[in-house]
């Protein structure tokens, strides 16, 4: 065997054990009794370590040095296994116990400071997460920007620089478009209670509807719905609410949206470098795309309206025109996972520029809340009411995730420019969404974002579909119309 | 850290993800979308390489040269893991992968064979798997007993001699009960059908009425039943049949019965090589104890009979007396797996002494079935009338599971013995199974058998358990008393 098969047999055991560890996951948020907690900590230890051992392994490093990529794929496959090979390289192993142990003990304090409003008693341990960041963040960047360092973790090729110049963009036509908005009379809400194991089963249409394949899958109920896993078995997960049947459709669609992804990646690519989502921006466009650009489109929202009538019955919305302001309808609110379409990329604007502040040692964390309140009260025009509605609303930082963030608003970029093209791809869209349709929508994703996987960098993904260089201008013109539309502004 | 506390921090990771294997299987056999298969095999083959690497990591072999027991725990620790690291050095790794790649393959080849009744295409495959194995007991025996040292891997400590005693004693009693019972006239059976959704309802009603832990467990439905996984996350399966509600009950309660003997061990145990159940044989005998001694008695099922009736309403059952015929009809069958309590042990009888002659060579493959079916008609007294009847009916030996079917019947005599004891412990066990209060006769169970997990060698468990050697006389004078009863022998 060459080095490049040994270094590929290799790397094929590990992505199967790292599968593996992403079941234990969603079963213990599935499937688990609570009880099992205490041994399930320990299964997951061991196997983290066991994946640790094969990353740190000397073999892949000699491997790396002797295989040569004799076609696209096995450069791009060298090219992934390099970079995460480097980055385990790179941070003393030292350093990433104790960000592994701090993390751990910040998430649980963090849970308890949000359950009590208690930010005095959090602010300490996340002061130790950003030290232990930063100082990771200036091995990884070997004199580069920190930021960027942590960044590359979830979007590999961004730069913290152009997503502040596209951000800033962003900003002021959102914080004009949502004033302007809810300056006007709401549209109407639902009301009354909705039938769970209904909603259940609709939730389970929709997957179906939008090409979720129950065959390599399936749907079960979380508290924070999620998906997960790549390849063959690409697992959702909904919830349901009584009150409010669009948390459950919308979430599953979401979900849908990830995991379609995963499961319309070539196989060719299973259990490779290349057999799953390329980044976390890219990823979240997909998933944006389902939910909001077809999901919640004027066209698709008729279609929806008429299958809720057949569950539900007359749950009080008159007409389709109705139905989809009610779904698209604009509500103050300080959570960002509760925000709707037009309000949610002000959350994520908010805490890129925190979080950048607070690596590049502009901010402190004792300032932290502050900023965060003074932030807010700039965009939404009213004051934070206590910090669990506030700077301890995200698990996030707790957990070290700095750089996550504006991966969200970098996927609504993204679909954005997607959608555009789209439109312009498969002209019957409307006709066909109207029937509840979304055939040749996901074909057209499937095939110029999702199949191929981890071959090209993420932003060359969307530029190679969309046959541009990805910016804000078409999401900012897709919600501008959107909501123009809906309020008659 | 001395030898001792390295050797054990490392095991207590390997039997973490034992576990994880484990639970793999479960999900595989629960959860698992048939599509998902193909990448499930490559994450099993990962997992088993993980397992394999550690169970032949030098390290051990040099910890357990320098480790010292200081307590009898330790002593058994170091006993188990002894055995296991011998045992895997003893045989050679090619002849370890070429049993496993064999036994795949038959497995696949049996599985076609039995649904086509082709016993021919099937007996080659067998003959390369019985060689395999005979080879890996010449490696194992080191010039001792061959069979032996299959038997040693189920039930440590037990001889194809004292089985083939105790079953001889076994034999010509059973053979005289159940031809004397067939000679009566047949029990009422159960007619109509059984709502599915009541079957599972009282199925959990059942597992909690023998001290099922669902905080540390959950139960599914599974096309064949089994209880998965060791310490606190511990599941157990189940089936449904509308016509059957019996399956699916004393299903129940046999997994419950391996169930709560994994979830009663010792938690000190945790993860270490005690804490799971310390052989096959005394497994089934807490599954069989469960299921029959107690579930099957006179005194449960007069509880039972009153649980279906609020279930089910009438079913044509008139009183608690016919109930308990009904439960323990015997029918004539040529399934294994479907056999009732008196006559299930001479399944395995003939298998035992079948499968002793094929390892030590007295038997040739080529000449099983004819063997299989003399020795069925002189046991059961009418003709096998299709493999799939007879020698096809298992899947035990295209496994190369020789070595494992005597280990039920031990069970069987195992529970004999201790339901004889027991009985004398707890003096109003009949008054409380009449109520459906069942805690007495298990926490007697879990305090003199199930709690030492692993410490205590296997047959040394019921030894201590019972104040005496195990022997078939028990068992043999429970089935006579009652089935002579039932029957009015």
């Amino acid at each position: 065997m060459s080095a490049y098969e040994d270094l590929m047999a290799f790397q094929r055991q590990t992505e199967a054990l790292s599968q593996i560890s992403g079941r234990l996951g969603w079963d213990q948020e599935t499937m688990m009794a609570e009880g099992s907690a205490p041994q399930r900590a320990e299964e997951h230890a061991a196997m983290a370590s066991v994946l640790h051992a094969r990353r740190v392994d000397q073999r892949v490093g000699e491997w790396l040095e002797k295989a040569k990529a004799t076609d696209e794929v096995a450069a791009a496959n060298l090219r992934h296994i390099r970079r995460s090979f480097e980055r385990t390289a790179k941070v003393p192993a030292k350093l990433a116990e104790e960000i592994a142990k701090t993390t751990s003990l910040a998430h649980r304090i963090w849970a308890k400071a949000r359950a009590e409003d208690d930010v005095a008693t959090y602010l300490p341990v996340l002061d130790k997460v950003v030290k232990l960041r930063q100082e990771e963040a200036v091995a990884l960047a070997q004199g580069g920007d920190l930021y960027d360092a942590l960044l590359n973790d979830y979007e590999p090729g961004a730069t913290g620089a152009e997503l502040e110049a596209m951000f800033r963009a962003l900003r002021p036509r959102l914080v004009a478009l949502r004033a302007a908005v809810l300056d006007q009379p709401k549209p109407m809400g639902l009301s009354g209670t909705f039938d769970e194991a209904a909603q259940l089963a609709l939730s389970t249409k929709l997957a179906l509807a939008f090409g979720y394949d129950m065959n390599k899958g399936r749907i079960d109920k979380a508290v924070h719905p999620f998906s997960s896993g790549s390849g063959i078995d690409v697992r959702i997960t909904t919830r349901t609410n009584p009150a409010d049947p669009f948390n459950c459709f919308y979430s599953t669609i979401h979900e849908v949206g990830h995991a379609c992804y995963e499961q319309n990646i070539d196989e060719a690519y299973l259990l490779t470098p290349l057999g799953g989502g390329v980044s976390m921006g890219v990823h979240e466009s997909q998933s944006r795309i389902y939910e909001n650009q077809i999901g919640r489109s004027r066209a698709f929202t008729g279609w929806l309206y008429g299958q809720m009538r057949d569950s539900f019955g007359d749950f009080g919305i008159a007409n389709e025109d109705t139905f989809y302001a009610c779904v698209n309808r604009v509500n103050d609110g300080f959570i960002r996972t509760e925000a709707d379409e037009l309000q949610y990329n002000l959350h994520v604007l908010m805490r890129f520029d925190l979080e950048r502040a607070l690596i590049s040692g502009d901010l402190a964390v004792k300032d932290l809340e502050a900023a965060w309140n003074d932030r807010f009260k700039a965009d939404f025009g009213y004051a934070v009411d206590k910090p669990s509605n506030g700077v301890l609303q995200d698990v996030h930082w707790s957990e070290g995730l700095m750089g996550y963030f504006p991966t969200y608003t970098l996927g609504n970029v993204f679909a954005g420019c997607l959608n555009e093209v789209m439109r312009g791809a498969v002209p019957t869209l409307d006709a066909d969404l109207a029937k509840g349709d979304t055939s040749k929508a996901v074909a057209w994703l499937r095939d110029n974002v999702q199949c191929s996987g981890g071959l090209y960098e993420p932003k060359d993904v969307i530029t190679r579909a969309c046959g541009f260089v990805p910016s804000e201008g078409p999401l900012l013109n897709y919600l501008e119309a959107k909501f123009s539309g809906i309020y008659g502004l």
